[in-house]
């Protein structure tokens, strides 16, 4: 069979999982209905789901652990709300719907017995990028020749069977798993699309990409057909997603959570690990997604997995800073990094940092410019390691079905030679390196802030714009520099394109072509109404510090 | 000049650092002195010296830290003790007393005007192995070529200047540096040789080898020569001449401890990192240093050291079970690991187990056999990181002075091939999966266990022999099978070789030439005396925990 036919089989399947009554008869063509995360897309719902969905996944959870919503009716609505996202942007690989709802009913059936909630996710429908392994459905990873194969093998025993071990740990806290969503083939870059379900659409500006590599998770929770999903993140993958589509996301420091099981890419290139993290509505939901599996302890389970069980005393020190704030004793230090020196964030990207900004002032905190060491070895690094087998294990997937690889990755397809020992060990000695020089400069800021303590956070963008637009993403530094120094970032949403305030800086003179290309791509007609967001970058592994910053940043602003 | 004069100057300038009336006129031959670790270099003492030299680290800050004793005299008796010991073992490669003194003298200022300590250190005497940069001194790490240079680099400017960074936490917390220890040039061996201060000896048995690499580290100490040093591990080289010379030694997890800023072997190999831990005559003694560094929050000044403070809560958690063995609730278990299945130990070793299991049983403990997944792949993939580069960073280290390869480590220079990236992106994933099933072994025992917890600690041996003779070190796979699952482990000194009772097991069929080859270079003579020690193996990242054993394990035993 063709690599086509294979492809449209899977595409049918895809869509054959959605009951037909879930079906939207006449699909809007993308200029006719640019917006279809809000307004439109609740047309389709009761009022009792659009309740249901547009909880965040904090919310849910509080009422299904407490017997006050149901397993079930929330699992049928997210199920009902994804069905429809998927028809409008293309958002997901694999749909168990059925699976899920006889798992809520069983989870219901345990609080009618026990009076009690299975775990702090009971009934709490979580959606997976499709890298984790579910048991009864595939992972493709947009791989064509991946499609009736365990990771592109066949006769593994482990196809449709085995279960990565974050899937059982959200099992085992009460999540309902109901589908798996979109990636971009190779996973390596920051729009979604492959040969099996095409293009994800931003559910907000269907003119724009959902992002990527988690660009299905993205845009799914940016139409709330999930409260709550997992990505992953090598160069931006959870944060590019999560900030597109107006959300919070978190790209935890590798060994934070459990990547053990799971389908990836250029797997065992160890200079640049892959870590994985949730996106969400609210910086609450991905706190408490990331409680219920340290609870669980999966030090045990991955041998990758540092032993740093939920800090709450990180968290206390975040809060009681922000509370002291009366007493003159709690201001929290901030660096805002406007520009990295080497592209120019768009107008509305600068906009966003200006309104965090002035809202941190104006509570009492104090920004510093952040003058790092330059981000452009950085990424030369981050970019070494991408490229170390020349492309080798990208290429032996799409010679599995020989599908063609979308423009957007091809480098991949240019390569030709492997890196060697040697070259590699320099590149991680290079790594290191920068890595000390960057903590130096950090721990360095305590000579210059008010509080005597280091810089606590880095406001910084997550992309030059607000959302790319297709095959125009022309630059990652803003993503990159933070996996080169495997530190933690939570985005969080700001604002929205407007083009009546954020017009065109047309006497901007590029720095080079690289800037002057992500220059030409604005374009406030087309960007009208995008969601911006930033980043809020700490060291490596401070997460709890992090969330704690992301929660009370977003409520600073209002979102 | 030739690199034989080159390696005499240096030689010889290391002698020259001994002031005269330390030098040992008439130096004995091994077998007039076999043993030169007790009353053979108390000879040369005073019994103040002795008193104070066979204190352990902890005994001593206890006093220095009160005031009790001087800085500046504790610090004059090890220099006397270290310098005859390099005398009588080769074990020096930098002396530096007078900077030694000096800043003894200036912690005893800091003291009288203070009436505190400067740290938890204060006043103890510290040895360093040749890796770590201490300014004023070179670091050659036994090459030749690296002799005026830095890291085989001239010109850098950090020549002599540069201090690694556990070197400002040691200082910061009161540590008085005064030598720096010989180690094998490569670092890759368990013997300690090279071209500019020969053969290391150990002191308790100088027929046999100090172990290696940290081998100046372990026979200094073993000759009370220093209370407490650092050395590295990357297939043993902690743990090796902690137990070759009778001393606790800790390998703790990668990232426990900052290794930052120090020379290495194939720096940047990062499949399995070499670690940095402390050697010492007691185990408090190596706690004593653990929590000293780790008050210094090294995760602000090493990118790569994880944000774990001391864990007292895991310490207690030990000490709870063992004060709980009366009511029957308190008991721990221990895995036992008698033989690898590959190369069976010498009957020294297999004596110590024999000691330790019936010192546990008798005290309440519960013994279960250790069956877990066979370590040849795992010791097949540790062999396959080390020769990634087939040899060039080695070679390139020996082609700067002409220096010949000592014979124990030949086999580098034999190596031709680099290993490509896809390759070792291979051998990563395959470590990874071998530690994954290494750890569900491990959790699967507590379906065994009576305490329902899964073995607290496995205990095993270092090396198949008490120590290695000279070049008859036949055999890693007992030290290395813990640097490939990067967990936590501790040795114990346990017993002494005694050719009545340690006879030549006659009747043994050895399984293969390997074996055979060990089992061959036990002789009751030449071993009689040697100290036998075992490792008390952990989870990762277990330090804490593993600490709390071993102490109790040698209070249980009377070491």
């Amino acid at each position: 069979m063709s690599w086509e036919h294979r492809a449209q089989a899977k595409r049918e399947a895809i869509l054959a999982a959605i009951p037909q009554e879930w079906r939207i008869e006449s699909l809007p063509e993308v200029e006719e209905q640019v917006d279809v995360s809000g307004e439109y897309i609740r047309g389709f719902l009761s009022k009792r789901e659009v309740e249901i969905t547009e909880t965040t996944a904090e919310g849910i959870a509080e009422r299904t652990t407490k017997g006050e919503w149901r397993a079930e009716e929330v699992t049928r609505a997210f199920c009902h709300r994804a069905a429809l996202a998927h028809q409008l942007l293309h958002c997901l690989h694999e749909i168990f719907f059925d699976a899920a709802i006889a798992s809520a009913q069983a989870l219901d059936r345990y609080f009618t017995e026990h009076k009690k909630p299975i775990g702090p996710l009971h009934g709490l429908p979580i959606s997976l990028k499709d890298q984790f392994h579910v048991k009864d459905v595939e992972t493709t990873m947009g791989y064509v020749g991946w499609i009736g194969t365990f990771e592109g093998k066949k006769g593994t025993g482990k196809e449709k069977v085995y279960e990565s071990e974050m899937v059982r740990e959200l099992r085992n806290a009460g999540a309902v798993l109901y589908c798996k969503t979109s990636v971009p083939h190779t996973l390596m870059t920051g729009e979604t699309v492959n040969n099996i379900i095409g293009y994800t659409l931003n559910s907000k500006n269907r003119r724009l990409a959902s992002g990527g590599s988690s660009g299905g998770e993205g845009t799914l929770i940016g139409a709330r057909g999930s409260p709550l999903g997992f990505g992953t993140d090598i160069g931006g993958s959870i944060r590019i997603p999560a900030a597109f589509n107006g959300l919070y996301g978190i790209r935890p420091s590798s060994g934070r959570l459990p990547y053990e099981g799971m389908a990836n890419s250029m797997d065992g290139q160890n200079s640049i690990l892959s870590v994985v993290g949730p996106l969400a509505t609210s910086a609450g939901s991905l706190r408490l997604a990331i409680k219920a599996l340290l609870a669980q302890k999966p030090w045990l389970y991955d041998p990758l997995v540092h032993e740093i069980p939920w800090r709450d005393d990180h968290d206390r020190e975040i809060r009681d800073l922000i509370h002291g704030l009366d007493t003159g004793k709690g201001r929290l230090t901030f660096g805002v990094m406007r520009t990295d020196g080497i592209v120019t964030p768009h107008p509305p990207v600068r906009r966003a940092i200006d309104i965090l900004v002035s809202a941190l002032q104006n509570a009492g905190h104090e920004i510093l410019e952040w003058t790092p060491p330059p981000h452009k070895p950085l990424l030369d690094a981050a970019l070494a390691t991408w490229v170390y087998d020349g492309g080798a294990d990208i290429k032996s997937a799409f010679a599995l079905s020989g599908e063609p690889m979308a423009p957007q990755i091809a480098m991949f397809g240019s390569l030709d030679r492997e890196s060697g020992a040697s070259e590699i060990a320099a590149t991680n000695v290079r790594l290191r390196t920068l890595k000390k020089a960057y903590l130096d400069y950090w721990i360095s800021t305590q000579e210059s802030t008010s509080t005597g303590r280091p810089v606590d956070a880095v406001i910084a963008p997550v992309a030059p714009f607000a959302a790319a637009r297709r095959e125009k993403y022309g630059y990652y530094g803003y993503s990159v520099w933070v996996n080169a120094l495997d530190i933690s970032s939570v985005v969080v949403p700001v604002t929205e394109v407007d083009k009546a305030v954020d017009v065109v800086d047309a006497g901007y003179q590029p720095l080079d072509e690289a800037d002057r290309g992500v220059y030409e791509t604005y374009d406030p007609e087309i960007y009208h109404g995008a969601h911006v967001s930033l980043q809020i970058v700490g060291r490596r592994l401070q997460e709890e510090k992090m969330l704690a910053i992301a929660e009370y940043v977003g409520k600073l602003i209002g979102k």
